[in-house]
């Protein structure tokens, strides 16, 4: 396994799984950690799709956490395809992961309607209206809504999940408003949903959603996660959730 | 002034306000206190109405937490409407606040669309099919979507309010999805969010929203309310926002 320039091998912290990354492009963060953990407590695991799949960190977390039959990672960018496909090797799951390297909104050939259990996604956060530089730029795309747009992908989601599938997603909490609607408008009630609070006190930044195909009006809150304790020391539940307890 | 049957004078804690209650009916609890101090921050707060008004308490509260110039409660109920009249009375605040002893859905006459800077509203948490033994109870009418339902209310609410007015409402959490979907679809963004937790570390039970009448999608997230510290103890947070400190 040959690295290219400005590669690295990092480790997961899990059952020795590794991923290969690229100081120059986007790596993968603590949101991507959280959401493979929140998406463990789904109710249906065995046939799983992440779309954004990136560097194919979520695929080879899920791949640990959950009792997946099969995962593909959709990822539009070819370098980044390319990169999960290596990573993919390098822990020898190619039997469980795919990655196709297509856009999200064209892949009704290779992801027949309503034929997975759980999507996950961790979207660019950003929408294209906001700051963006170069339109070209390989972390804008992963940042910035250039791509696909939230609606794009629960649209998506939504087509290819069967009946009482569900959704696992990660954004930023200013954009909820826009994820509760398009979950409801797709036919993906939330259902379950966790708040990641940066410390006790402070306000949430990020939100953890699961919009299940089918189902009934009732949202369970699940207990906050707090990252930090104090400056730069996790809490027990960051240190247990990266299995470093 | 003279009691009735089961009625009692409660103390609001605050600039010596009164408040009449019955025992046998609906009393006010933390989750119109925390309503009444969470709209005190919204932006516009001249013109006033607070939906599903009951005993009158989140009127009352409001007169002197923000600088009305006219508090306009609306309340289907005829006791709870009286006894709200009756505290306005006892608080001598019948020039600042009228109570309107009518349904919500029939208040066009009463209040013209686009006139109101800011409504209120504690509404009946559950929705109708949720395990009602009499309809006609006025307990259950305060608690279940019998009279009207959320997106009866957001639709007034919209309605009433002028461009840049809000809603501020609170809900349980199970709820939220059909908070945001029924506020943007009614066009009242929303745009700050408060979640209230019984203690730290467990899930949160209450929210608290402010949706904009044309607002620009983004949500600003307000650090989190801890009621209690231990078994019976409130947070100091509580005490600061009861008036205690």
């Amino acid at each position: 396994m040959i690295l290219k320039e400005n590669e690295r091998i990092d480790d997961l912290q899990l059952n020795n799984l590794k991923i290969i990354q690229n100081s120059k492009e986007f790596c993968f963060g603590i949101d991507s950690v959280l959401l493979s953990d929140f998406a463990k407590r789904a109710k249906k695991t065995k046939k799983v799709v992440d779309l954004c799949a990136g560097n194919g960190v979520i695929a080879i977390l899920l791949s640990a956490k959950i009792d997946a039959e099969s995962i593909v990672g959709v990822e539009i960018q070819e370098y980044s395809a390319e990169l999960a496909n290596r990573s993919i090797e390098l822990n020898n799951l190619q039997d469980k992961i795919t990655i196709i390297n297509k856009d999200l909104k064209n892949i009704k050939q290779d992801i027949p309607s309503g034929s997975i259990d759980l999507c996950t996604c961790n979207p660019p956060y950003k929408p294209k209206n906001s700051g963006i530089i170069n339109e070209k730029d390989s972390k804008t795309i992963a940042r910035h809504e250039i791509s696909c747009t939230l609606e794009d992908i629960i649209k998506e989601a939504s087509r290819e999940l069967n009946f009482g599938g569900s959704l696992c997603m990660v954004h930023k909490v200013e954009r909820m408003t826009d994820i509760f609607y398009y979950l409801r408008k797709y036919n993906l009630e939330p259902k379950r949903m966790q708040l990641i609070y940066p410390k006790v006190g402070e306000s949430a930044n990020l939100v953890l959603i699961e919009g299940t195909k089918g189902g009934k009006p009732f949202l369970n809150m699940e207990p906050p996660i707090y990252v930090y304790k104090d400056e730069n020391e996790y809490t027990e539940q960051i240190y247990e959730i990266y299995g470093m307890k």
